[in-house]
């Protein structure tokens, strides 16, 4: 039967997102259920299980018509589609294909880390469309990435394929990250890697700022930024050298055909963009320096849609 | 007919090396030819083609048995077999999988960068036997570097794929790399990086130390470092956190099972490896922190597997 429907599931710390998709992008519907994270967070497959079986019967879907459920979480997942622990869930090791699979009474799952998915999500339909080589990262509270190469994302021989947030891009750094090591890439260009180069910046700064270190976040950096504070713009100067050259580090690796920035971070805009861009093309191999630096563009959606993908994809090399 | 044969073809400056192979990976023989620059290089393909036929001929071997020629080539391949200029060559762009095809009446060809093919050779038959995912890093006179994903060259969107020697990994470098950039991994870990580094150094050192500033070879520094001469330490313990960190970085984006270093530097063997093992391990991210680093096993064969190979894929496809 023609397989006209599937599902990408967003598995958040206290949400998970349900996006019902056709097979050709649409999003038909979306709608969100909370993530039960007692006891082990027992429930949280048996859950999403649910909620999509409630779909179909609601909108009259034969099974066979699903091609398949794509599903991301936040944490090292691998090609099998098992996760070694999830921290915001309560998990340790999970077999996320084999137990939803069966939940699910056989439709097939593919699974993947979140900020994979999102990548996928935004070279299926955000920023990166019609690519199939694209780096993504995501800074939000901390920096997620993710890497897609012949339109697959890399998971990793451990999972932590597209783990750029915690590239170590200043050895010398004092503080440590919450990963236990110094100088990651987050402690820099996250929201909270922007707040703490602030207070750092400002506790030496004597000029005139509209920045009050005691309620900085990195929203009123850029905010200050764009109605022309020095000091601000001294911090993002730092944000920007940090995180353009990393990318440009990242893309002597991959090369990829578009470079995503996405998260709360990038609600900045173009500036953002334009203040990375400055040291990318400074850092960057000659052939790839003019690569495309773009804002994602499915906000809280990349997740959605990357799982959906990774379902369509994983049913298509099924249908060989 | 069944395909029993395998070329591998490692263009270089001066000379082109010829391997052929039987389908398991044996190889059966290897010879050279002289690389022909002038005139734009344009007999260099037809060369090939050349010595390739001959070989056929010689061995009796019927064209059908051929299951392809792989090609490596110094400059930027894309996943067309297009290059679009080689220095040493005294090319610009060649279509060399055209080109080379029709010199050989029909046989297939693939055609790869050298690095990225040195480094599916050590996927094959080397160091990295056994694998489908790795990083290598070849320190040569510079520094060259392949990337594996799930047993394919990741050639990227621009040929440059891998180009780890161009990595940007101290912006802040007065000196100028060859690309133009400022302070890549080429400056800092190549045979002549080394060198430089070990000049700038002893410049400032007074110290007793084996080194001769006038007559240094990364050799000659890694050969005192054996001797327990502090000052080649020194240099060498820069030496390896520069590439110690540059590897770490990487690996947060590929997540490889196995790195795996070459190159003429890489003979200075495992008291190279030991280095560069301490400051990778300080700062990767924690899933890759155990994963081996290793050395190259193929040495100047590399090519010529990674190209046998290469061919080998090639024809896979071409048969599904």
């Amino acid at each position: 039967m023609m397989k006209k429907y599937v599902f990408g599931i967003d598995v958040g710390g206290t949400t998970i997102k349900c996006g019902l998709f056709q097979t050709d992008g649409t999003l038909l519907e979306k709608w969100e259920i909370p993530t039960r994270t007692e006891n082990d967070g027992d429930q949280i497959l048996p859950d999403v299980a649910k909620t999509v079986l409630q779909k179909i019967e609601e909108k009259e879907i034969k099974k066979e018509e699903v091609a398949g459920v794509g599903i991301d979480l936040p944490g090292p997942v691998n090609e099998k589609g098992e996760i070694s622990v999830a921290v915001n869930l309560n998990w340790g090791y999970k077999d996320i294909v084999g137990e939803l699979g069966t939940a699910l009474g056989g439709i097939p799952v593919q699974a993947a880390n979140d900020a994979n998915a999102a990548a996928l999500g935004e070279m299926w339909a955000g920023g990166g469309r019609g690519t199939k080589n694209l780096i993504m990262v995501t800074l939000g509270t901390g920096v997620g990435g993710g890497i897609i190469i012949d339109g697959k994302i890399v998971a990793g021989a451990h999972g932590a394929g597209g783990e750029i947030g915690h590239a170590c891009v200043d050895p010398a750094e004092k503080e440590a990250c919450n990963c236990g090591n110094h100088g990651c890439l987050e402690q820099m260009a996250s929201a909270t890697g922007i707040v703490r180069l602030a207070k750092r910046y400002l506790a030496d700064y004597s000029g005139k700022t509209l920045l009050n270190p005691e309620r900085i976040s990195a929203k009123s950096v850029y905010d200050a930024l764009k109605a022309g504070d020095e000091a601000a713009a001294a911090i993002v100067e730092q944000v920007s050298q940090y995180l353009g050259n990393a990318l440009a580090i990242f893309a002597c690796v991959a090369d990829p055909e578009v470079i995503v920035i996405g998260g709360g971070v990038s609600k900045a805009g173009q500036i953002l963009i334009d203040g990375v861009k400055k040291y990318y093309q400074r850092d960057a191999f000659i052939s790839c320096k003019d690569t495309p630096i773009v804002l994602a563009e499915l906000a809280n959606d990349a997740g959605i849609y990357g799982a959906a993908k990774l379902a369509l994809d994983g049913a298509g090399s099924l249908e060989k």
